[in-house]
């Protein structure tokens, strides 16, 4: 059986969201066990042009939204990239789960064959879905995960690859 | 058409491998005009237990090397992780984009609905086809193409999330 566009996206999403939301998690008990401010993980970033800890997660949660909505034709829902502490992270990471279980298989993978039109930095572009989803959605949504991991490695968090992955039992 | 395993694999990580190449040589170019020794990017990293450059390279190699040689039944070729220059690393890029190009669209969708098995952390574990490549490969795979890129630019190299995505032309 070939993967459906459902199978290589709501589910891989929400997988990684989950680990990240540990990740987090471990951050939070790292600093409370350190005596660390928690807003200095929340502002922390890797060179003073890139997002930080807040961006980088809305980053990964509108590339899952978008994607997904796109794919399955229906609107997403607007959240404000307001988060400024952990808890509202991890709250946009549990809302952003909630959203795109919404999004039945059937309607991503009515989209199999279909074309996605989408702005990418003012220019309107046009792509079959199943690139949309395996060069332009994909990449962007682990391009923010790891480098929210990596933000919090940088800073010292206590973390291992075995963390970002996920548990295979 | 749902998508192929082939679909799913052997193009994301020759894209992913052609735009990491372009990354690594904007990273040699801002070196030379700025007189920074390349040697610095090389072993660099984010965290004192994290890998450096070189073994962020080597392991998104590894992750597509292996992951292709696993999914299509055949032998990797062996590469010995001695990379200590960017020249290097470009060569270790391309070989591996030279053997994923080896393996036949049949070889790899032959392992639909197949298991793979393999050596996590020394616990053998096994996996169907599909999910061995979306929750264990391409995580492992992006994850080391951004925190090569992570790295690049904590060290102060101008790039941008386009670098990382590649064009869409």
């Amino acid at each position: 059986m070939p993967l459906t566009l459902y199978q290589a996206s709501v589910p891989v999403f929400t997988r990684g969201f989950n680990n990240l939301a540990a990740v987090l998690e471990k951050a939070r008990a790292h600093a409370e066990a350190n005596n660390i401010d928690l807003a200095t993980y929340v502002n922390a970033r890797l060179a003073p042009d890139m997002y930080p800890l807040t961006g980088q997660i809305q980053g990964a949660s509108d590339a899952a939204k978008f994607g997904i909505a796109r794919l399955g034709g229906v609107t997403p829902p607007s959240m404000a990239d307001t988060e400024t502490t952990l808890e509202e992270l991890q709250a946009r990471i549990a809302n952003t789960i909630a959203f795109i279980s919404t999004v039945s298989e059937a309607q991503i993978n009515a989209s199999e064959g279909g074309t996605i039109t989408l702005k990418i930095r003012g220019k309107e572009m046009s792509f079959p879905s199943e690139p949309y989803l395996l060069n332009f959605v994909m990449p962007n949504f682990y391009f923010h995960v790891t480098t929210a991991y990596a933000i919090l490695r940088n800073q010292g968090v206590p973390l291992g690859k075995m963390d970002f992955l996920g548990s295979f039992n």
